[in-house]
């Protein structure tokens, strides 16, 4: 299947990560030019886009070269941002290779990298010509790779409702060894937000924006840290947070907290903020960063909680106390 | 008339130079943010862009504030993709200043930022919400500002074909004096780039690359000087070598060499490789700098030549002794 990527006439460049070259390469594209980066959100920066343009124009590469990202959320990004913005936009084609990017970064064309000042703070809405999307690749995914990615399959599950929670939450490492379970999984993730990007590409209505569950907290938790924690592990965390706002702002309809406790614990995602790097995390820090969200309007605090399985409310400029509270609360495990 | 561009309840951050903030800023927009950049070319880089976006964050500017690119080519192109890129693109006004900025950079939504390795190597098309043209601003505008847009108002009349280029010959210091002239001319220059951009608005047809008349030759100078030669200089050098080609090829049906080198003599503009850097100019560098240019497909040279006055032809690979011969004509001064 991947070799059909080749799509044609036009010159592959591929852009991956050094971690994914050596995985892949030996078996896949050897015979094109690989520019690969350090693996990790810290090659999503504009030192590293500005060495990527460069090798591009070493290259020769010109207008009619596609640029295919293969590798996890960090390299879809910063592959497709470089590939909207090189010669004004190159052909932009996606191989993701880890669940996360799977399910979520690979679709929906948001590309980008971040600012000593924030996450995904530049970029462009440049969707992938061709996103190729094989589980088949998991098998040979981190533990630790697996936990961050479901954390996205359970934003999609809550979502979607009752029945892409039924698949999400029944879902376990047994059953990611069959094929055709795994398949399931993905799609139906893949579909949730597939089908909300399609209506609202430019996060323009507000349905796009719900995509956001879990990442207020999840960005400014991830930031906090020093992008030391885990995109998953922080949503996952975020999840939580943003169901008990909901609870302490009484807009919680069903609460589901012990269902998504034990879901996160399932894939070893943490519930409360991991003991080592807990002093990472001050109140006034998280302020910053929420002050930084780029769904906010006027600086007003924007969030997206869940009022039942399947149902979500956008929250404006919600009491700061609540916000601290929930805050809190992370500190300790749930019961 | 400027103030309409505050445009409604949108929060304003304008971006300009530090030459314009000072001449415009007492004026205009006093009392909004001004990020300005040091005046030239060389702001048009990775850093200064990487500093204006850090400036935006730490301004707390979110998605619906409106950037306002005030000044010139350089300002509007720099300006244009930030706010392209910041959070994924914000609206974004122009107000040029400059004459090369009304007829040509500010319309059709070229943003981007030079690399180490090429001009315009790295930006998005994201045109302006709004351009506003008052060719007033242009009364203070000193000589070799005027002169270099002329060069691109000279390459407009050049694709127009006759009734454009009347005006444009005829076009003096002394008529740039009354304002309704002045007016007529920017207005007719700039329909002949909207025509062109809104039938081909991403370069796809071809039609859109017809702009690009005397810029193969032009950006390869330009590139050569480290640019220490004005855009417009390198411009008007280009046309005049860009009918030379055509005429060394044998595409030439009505020759004008006289008519356009009297043309750029009125706006003191360069006939011949200007004497005191004549040495930045080696065949060698000259053909690094074609081998990079945007429009080359599988590495070919491509330029767009002149057959006659409102008539240009697209010539791939043209021989390399025509390119060079036309090239070392550059040398000395038309008769």
């Amino acid at each position: 299947m991947l070799e059909r990527l080749r799509g044609g006439e036009h010159r592959l460049v591929v852009i991956s990560d050094e971690q994914v070259e050596s995985a892949v390469r030996p078996h896949f594209f050897s015979d094109v030019p690989w520019l690969s980066v350090p693996a990790g959100e810290s090659s999503k920066c504009i030192e590293t886009a500005a060495r990527l343009w460069s090798q591009l124009a070493q290259l020769k590469a010109d207008r009619q070269t596609v640029i295919l990202g293969i590798g996890g959320g960090v390299v879809g990004d910063l592959a497709g941002f470089v590939a909207a913005t090189y010669m004004r936009g190159v052909t932009f084609y996606s191989l993701p290779t880890s669940l996360l990017a799977m399910v979520d970064a690979s679709v929906g064309g948001k590309v980008g990298i971040d600012l000593p000042e924030g996450k995904n703070l530049v970029g462009n809405f440049y969707p992938a010509a061709v996103v190729a999307v094989d589980p088949e690749l998991l098998r040979t995914l981190p533990g630790p790779e697996w936990a961050s990615g479901m954390a996205e399959v359970i934003k999609h599950g809550i979502l979607s409702g009752e029945s892409l929670w039924e698949t999400v939450s029944s879902f376990s490492w047994e059953k990611a060894e069959q094929i055709e379970v795994l398949d399931h999984l993905v799609y139906s993730a893949v579909r949730v937000k597939l089908e909300v990007v399609q209506e609202d590409p430019y996060e323009r209505t507000g349905l796009r924006a719900t995509l956001n569950l879990g990442h207020t907290f999840g960005h400014a938790l991830e930031w906090c840290s020093g992008y030391s924690v885990r995109h998953g592990e922080a949503v996952g965390l975020g999840l939580l947070a943003g169901l008990r706002l909901s609870r302490e702002l009484d807009i919680l309809e069903a609460d589901f907290e012990t269902e998504l406790v034990a879901c996160l614990r399932c894939w070893s995602l943490p519930t409360s903020l991991p003991e080592p790097i807990a002093e990472h995390w001050s109140w006034e820090k998280m302020c910053e960063a929420f002050a930084r969200d780029k769904k906010n309007r006027d600086g007003q605090w924007t969030f997206i909680l869940p009022k039942a399985k399947g149902q979500v409310e956008t929250v404006v400029a919600p009491s700061q106390e609540a916000v601290q509270t929930v805050f809190e609360s992370l500190r300790s495990e749930p019961e």
